[in-house]
């Protein structure tokens, strides 16, 4: 127990300097939200060998996890507030893990404006699970959704989409120094804050692209109630990437996908423009549901006969 | 992941029912929250083999997790608002160990008003880890905290001390039917929300016993700048606990210790009656630092000389 008290001391109270956080000395954080905002709570784990490879550089897993929840919040249109981390070390963790952990974590929520106001620490026995609770703010009634969307609005994403899970197949097969950019958007997603705050009020809903683009906009599409229509040639494929299906179904980029009623689709690439975020158009809403992709001669298909199961 | 989505439409979706969940269809959940209140966000986890028992009834689990988060609430003087859960499964967990859990998380919710918001479901390799964000709200500035006693106020426990550690120890010899009320506290603690509630304005100081009552009074000593002086002879210990040392090292109680001036304390006896709690002097708090013990003989003794190393 001292030991832990110590850690929490030497490496995360550094983190932990709003107000809010009492000095990690209290059972919990206390903090006055901002009047008429409305509150935006994720959550997003990461197990080790599942959503970081155990060597992994801690300092990358404690930056992604930030990164991750972050982009959550992004696709709300919200802005970030603090954060509440729950850290499940393994029995063997040792001490230099922890220290770049926290300095990779301390150097996101600095980014982000999102410090850390609490959070439990733990050990068990196996393996490293982290659980990281974001909390943001958004003006009463205008968060971002994945209901919103219309038949007839214009499907779009941000960035570039491939990049991340390129990177892990390299990292996976030891070629990680073949597009070290790859590897890069892998271990470093970039939220989309900006572009999510930007099209509050532009877009009509929005999802992270966590799952997979083609997953997530049928999240978009299953919580519309409407279909969407998905053209592989128009993807913006990262460098390096040229599967565009596999692209369009490994996770991990990040990326927002929105959809735009068409009358606002100037407003949503001027706003992306001025942050400087591409936005690319990449199918449309339709009246019906689930996700299908236009092929090259065309025709539409669904995604099942292309031996793809989506979530 | 389309399993994943199925588990959490059938067991979590129903406990989702507040309009700040949106149905578990988005990244995050949104609510305005109480005007002219704090917020109060704490975090508690449970990993398999450390805080629960393989062979603990998941529904134990459930209701364990929800409750262990609601002692934190109790320690602020908060009422609680909802929650987030981190689901942390191993690959083996099957979907019947997932019903009960969430039965028992979901009569928790509803026992202290405290509905799912929204969280995470993973699965990883080897063990369960549970994670759960709890939020409350406390009229601002009113939080109850471990900083506020001063020398000279009376130190007092609510409840029974030692339950919890006889249950462990019994089911861990496999003679749970011995103490089925032991047992009962172990798996099912009380939090003292109505107590800590009340108790705002009239103690100075609180925490919840989770790391034992020595050691969460020592964290009060510390917060406080203050020492604290313990009359074992003085502690309500749970039926079929006889040492007060043991009880007074072991976790899991979940009652709250509290520091109150003298001028306060028959408001406080007042209030913990009327919600029909027992609270119980034990102890003083005085100039100097650490938890000292008070002997039969009048003398006290450093914790550490009796053997015990504290938190």
């Amino acid at each position: 127990m001292t030991r832990e008290f110590d850690l929490i001391h030497r490496y995360f109270l550094p983190l932990a300097s709003s107000h809010a956080a009492r000095g990690l000395a209290d059972d919990a954080a206390v903090f006055v939200p901002p009047a008429g905002r409305a509150l935006v709570i994720t959550k997003d784990m990461m197990a080790e060998a599942v959503h970081f490879l155990p060597d992994d550089p801690p300092e990358t897993i404690g930056e992604k996890l930030i990164r991750v929840n972050m982009s959550d919040l992004a696709a709300m249109g919200a802005e970030p507030l603090g954060c509440v981390l729950g850290l499940g070390l393994a029995l063997k963790t040792d001490d230099s893990w922890i220290a770049a952990f926290a300095k990779g974590l301390g150097n996101a929520c600095a980014q982000f404006a999102c410090p850390l106001l609490g959070g439990d620490t733990i050990r068990q026995p196996d393996r490293i699970t982290l659980s990281l609770t974001a909390i943001g703010h958004v003006a009463d009634g205008s968060a971002l959704s994945r209901s919103g969307a219309r038949a007839g609005d214009i499907l779009a994403v941000t960035g570039e989409i491939g990049g991340a899970g390129l990177g892990l197949s390299l990292l996976q097969a030891g070629q990680g120094a073949k597009h070290p950019h790859a590897v890069q958007r892998y271990h470093l997603p970039e939220p989309r804050l900006a572009a999510g705050q930007g099209l509050v009020g532009i877009a009509s809903a929005a999802a992270d692209v966590s799952d997979g683009l083609l997953a997530d906009a049928g999240h978009i599409a299953a919580a519309s109630h409407i279909g969407v229509e998905i053209n592989l040639d128009l993807l913006p494929l990262a460098e390096g990437v040229t599967d565009a299906l596999h692209a369009a179904t490994s996770g991990d980029d990040y990326e927002l996908v929105v959809a735009v009623p068409p009358q606002h689709w100037q407003a949503a690439l001027t706003i992306c423009q001025q942050i400087g975020v591409n936005l690319t158009q990449i199918g449309q809403c339709v009246v019906g549901d689930g996700v299908q992709i236009r092929l090259a001669d065309g025709t539409l298909t669904k995604l099942e006969k292309l031996g793809y199961q989506h979530g």
